[in-house]
C-alpha cells in the first residue's frame, strides 16, 4: 500500500451571495487539522494565465461564445497547471466554482447552448480510463450551496461592490439557481446539496456531515471541541 | 440593384518569411485606387480583446488546447467586431492569417488534433445558411505565399528578432508549410497559391494575376502604368 492518501478534488458551487467563500476556508482548515495538505482554488482563474483570463471575462465585453471558450481555455491551464498535479500528490485540492458553474451562469443563466459547452467539457476534461472508456475529469464531491435568488440579492446589496455578474438582475440568478439544480439532477452522487438559508453555524454542519459520511473527515471536526 | 459592392473577404497565409505583409499593404493600396473601402486586419488579433490574447499566446507558455481555444476565442471576438460588420458594409476585408494558419502552425506543426480544431472551427465560424444548411464563414480567397522553409528561415534571420513560433527550428516549418498545402488540397477553389521565392515584384504580378482573374481588380493595377 502506498503511504501517499488519495487525492480529494472538491467543488463548491452556487449563486453570488450564497456564502461559499468562508466554508471554503472552514473546510480547508478541517483538512489541515486531520494532517492533509490542501490547495485552495478558483475559478475562472488558479494560474498565472487564467487570472489574466478571468480579468478579461469579467471586465470586457465579448458574445456568450468567446466567454465560454476563454472560461474553458482558463480551465484547462488551471486543470493542468495545479488541480491535476495536486490530485496526483494525494492533496485536497478545493476549488471555488468549476465546470457547473459555467452550465449554471453562461448555460442556464445566459441561455448560451448547452450542447456546446457539453462538447467544450469533453475537450478540456475528457481523459481516457483505465478500460478505454472515455471519461471526464469532474470534481468528487460538489458542495452547493442552494439558497433564494431574493435572499443572496438582500445579502450581496450589503456586503461588496459588484462584479459584472453579481449586477445581475434577481431574474438572471432565478435561472442560475435552475441551471445548478439541472446539473445537480444529473449528476446525484457527486453533488451534496446544502440548504444556505441557515445561520453560518447550521450551514457548516450540513457540510461537515456530508464529509464525515464519506469518511473523508473525522466525527471529532462537525462537532468542534466535542466528543472525540 | 444595390449600389454597396458585396464584401469580399481575403485572407493571407504562409510560413514566417514569406513576404505577407508587404503584399497585403499593396493589395489594399490595389483596392483603394478603385474607390474601394479596404479593413486591414491580421490573426491572431484584430480587436482590443483579441490582441490582449494574441500577446498571451505569443508569450505565455501553455499547452496546445488551451492555446487553441484562445486562439479561437479571439478569432471569434475579430469576426463578430471586425471581419462580419466590414463584409456587411461592402468593404474588402484583407486579413493577415485566419483559420488555416491554425491548421498549419497548431495542428501540422505541432501535432495537435485536427478534429479538435474542425469542432472549434465549426462553433466559431459556423453559420446557418439561406437553405438551411450548415456552412462555414471562410475567406472568398485565401492568398497562400508558399515558399521553401530554408529560404524562409534564412530571410527570417537577417530581418527581425523572433517570436515564440519564429524560433522554431526549419523542421517545424516544413510541418507548417505541408500544413497549409494539405488546406490548400481540401479547399482548392478557395486558395491561390504564389510561389513566393521570387523577386517582389514577380509575386506581386502572381497576386495581381489571381484578382484580375476573379474579376476584382481591373487590368491596369497589375500592370502598374502599363496599357488602360
Amino acid at each position: 500500500m502506498s503511504s501517499t492518501p488519495s487525492g480529494l478534488f472538491i467543488s463548491f458551487e452556487g449563486i453570488d451571495g450564497a456564502g461559499k467563500t468562508t466554508h471554503i476556508e472552514s473546510m480547508a482548515a478541517a483538512f489541515r487539522d486531520q494532517g492533509r495538505v490542501v490547495t485552495l482554488t478558483r475559478e475562472p482563474g488558479g494560474t498565472p494565465l487564467a487570472e489574466k483570463l478571468r480579468t478579461l471575462v469579467l471586465n470586457d465585453a465579448m458574445d456568450p461564445l468567446t466567454e465560454a471558450l476563454l472560461i474553458f481555455a482558463a480551465r484547462r491551464d488551471h486543470l493542468l497547471q495545479v488541480i491535476e498535479p495536486a490530485l496526483a500528490r494525494g492533496e485536497v485540492v478545493l476549488c471555488d466554482r468549476f465546470t457547473d458553474a459555467t452550465f449554471a451562469y453562461q448555460g442556464a443563466g445566459r441561455g448560451f447552448d448547452l450542447a456546446t459547452l457539453a462538447a467544450l467539457e469533453q475537450m478540456v476534461q475528457g481523459r481516457s480510463s483505465p478500460t478505454g472508456q472515455p471519461s471526464l475529469r469532474q470534481p468528487d464531491l460538489t458542495v452547493w450551496f442552494d439558497l433564494d435568488p431574493e435572499v443572496a440579492a438582500s445579502r450581496l446589496a450589503d456586503a461588496r461592490v459588484p462584479d459584472r455578474f453579481e449586477s445581475q438582475p434577481v431574474a438572471f440568478f432565478r435561472q442560475v439557481a435552475a441551471g445548478y439544480a439541472q446539473r445537480a439532477a444529473e449528476a446525484p452522487q457527486r453533488f451534496a446539496r446544502i440548504d444556505a438559508d441557515q445561520s453560518r453555524h447550521q450551514v457548516w454542519q450540513q457540510i461537515t456531515r456530508v464529509l464525515v459520511r464519506r469518511g473523508w473527515l473525522a466525527i471529532m471536526v462537525a462537532a468542534n471541541g466535542g466528543p472525540r
